[in-house]
């Protein structure tokens, strides 16, 4: 019990790649967040808010390598997780585009990203998003990402029964239960790359 | 010479995937320009400019379908087009946002890009903006793209001796001679695209 | 009746990615063949068979550029082909290893596939075959294969009711007529793409 | 001292996509036996023949689930393995078919290759046989195995000066160190994920 309460808790910061109001992705994060909060401990989700960010331009960075003010603030919530869940909403085959807009601010000049965990769930018509799901593990390779590779997660979300309701809250157990062992197993993941001598 | 002048003139639309101002890609899209008027007869290349549109928000949308001013227009450039170059730089080895935020506006509702033919170049450094190229052509079997499948062109911007001047402005003339390869390649596949019985 | 006789009738070679006798992959190219009897004037699937191949080894080739039998037989049919028709099943979420075999042992030397219109059908868990899909297509861009973007078909082979019987033949009529639509996709751009002035 | 006397040395199971006896892939990997066994204590790399796999057939296997000879013993040396270094020559935009072969066998029946690190080199023309990377590292998804993101080592084979001689040795200084550094950071990724509470 000592070393439990020694141990800090991870935070994860959970990504949503719609800016949708009603958003599937969003609706599976929140469930995420719940998830963590009923039911694992040492593990918190905190969902990081895109939609102020600039579309990406480098010409409007400083000449000393400084960033919009919203893009610095994102940049911090970056740094400071331990890892990270993206909700990957698939657009056109790939990556949600305020997704990648993201991406790739916290890419410039000194990389947010390098050497963390993270772990993707997504919704949609079709593949529920898993398109997606590889483009985004390809960026990964450059952000230095660690992905968890099981188990995945991509909601067919047209399916019966109704997987969401009209706000876009996830109404489905199994769904809400495998959400949790991508949690575990990102959770399993973080502390194993944790470790040191 | 009836013939010639009877076939109307093909229209590209260049669309450059980076908001820089002295973007490379930008740069191989102006020699494209170029390379059209002053020696390719019966093709014209017309950059259409996304740097104005929203980040993409489906919630932007009007209840019967319509867009904000910018989409719209940026859409009836697109419906235009008889086909189209992009150019398209690899951020952190996928699309760039910008690109891929205007593939995307285009596509909602009435899709604008259906069944018409289209070519890449890209400039960057490692692979010249290569990973770009098959993210961006996974994206084009949902927008119904028929893209040419040679000659590729990714353009190693930063190997010896200098391709582009500090505008970005390409000063390569055996990279000018493969643009103009491409745009060949482009119009011979969208003439045969077009015949009709 | 005098124009359709003196069109020649266009021929598909029908390639199954698996070896496996009873092939949900085979089954959907079986099914493909008597769709074309029965209702496709005009268009002939012919299967090949791909399971004599040596795997691939380029040393197994004469100085003069010359090949296996089994090899030089199956470059003829590709040669023969008016377009491809891939029975495409997904491996460890790429193309299957047979398929990738006949793909290479085609495209050494002079390239059999150039310049050939082609369509994927496949059959599986998860995604129905999807992953392998898009690996194959990029594939397509170095052979210069020209894919139809519409429809796409990946059979969820595993949902209820069945799809195949325990031989791996076809027993849903839906997708019978799915199968339909992608060979006349298939007919269409390829009479589009032989056009010529 | 005693700490690292007492601690086992990893074995890196290499495996050569190409089967070709003067394979620049096969010399990059002599190259990585020779710089771990030089300068890299704890690390052993031993190379592992494909060359006799027979043709991926699931009919090949037995009715409780036994393989062919050759498939087995190829099954115990990747089970007996640490971690993975391919030699990922690129075919046509994708993996070679021998190193999909030996992929798919062994993941047959019980994955041999889970929960695994890995890491790739890989030599060719054009991008270095970098498109087969992309490729491999979305097979390792469903494998299961843990990539190292950087470095990434793609060779550009055919540039000046010579890289390889013409029994496919590797004959430069540069290319060898960058190899020591894949292999330095696949042992610290193997370290650290083999740490255990």
């Amino acid at each position: 019990m000592e070393a439990a309460a020694a141990r800090p808790v991870i935070r994860v910061a959970a990504i949503c790649g719609s800016l949708r109001k009603a958003s599937y992705n969003g609706g599976l994060l929140r469930a995420a967040a719940e998830v963590c909060e009923d039911s694992i401990p040492g593990l918190r989700v905190d969902h990081v808010d895109i939609s102020g960010l600039p579309l990406l331009n480098t010409d409007l960075e400083t000449a000393d390598g400084g960033f919009p003010p919203a893009v610095e603030a994102f940049r911090d919530k970056v740094r400071q997780a331990d890892c990270f869940l993206f909700g990957s909403p698939e657009y056109n085959y790939s990556i949600a585009t305020p997704l990648k807009n993201a991406l790739d601010w916290a890419s410039r000049g000194q990389n947010c990203w390098a050497d963390k965990p993270a772990a993707i769930v997504s919704a949609g018509g079709g593949f529920g998003g898993g398109r997606s799901q590889y483009h985004l593990r390809q960026v990964g390779v450059f952000l230095d990402l660690h992905f968890i590779n099981k188990p995945e997660l991509a909601v067919k979300a047209f399916e019966q029964p109704p997987k969401f309701d009209s706000d876009g809250n996830l109404i489905d157990a199994q769904i809400r239960e495998r959400i949790k062992q991508v949690l575990l197993s990102l959770q399993a993941f973080t502390l194993r790359l944790q470790k040191k001598d």
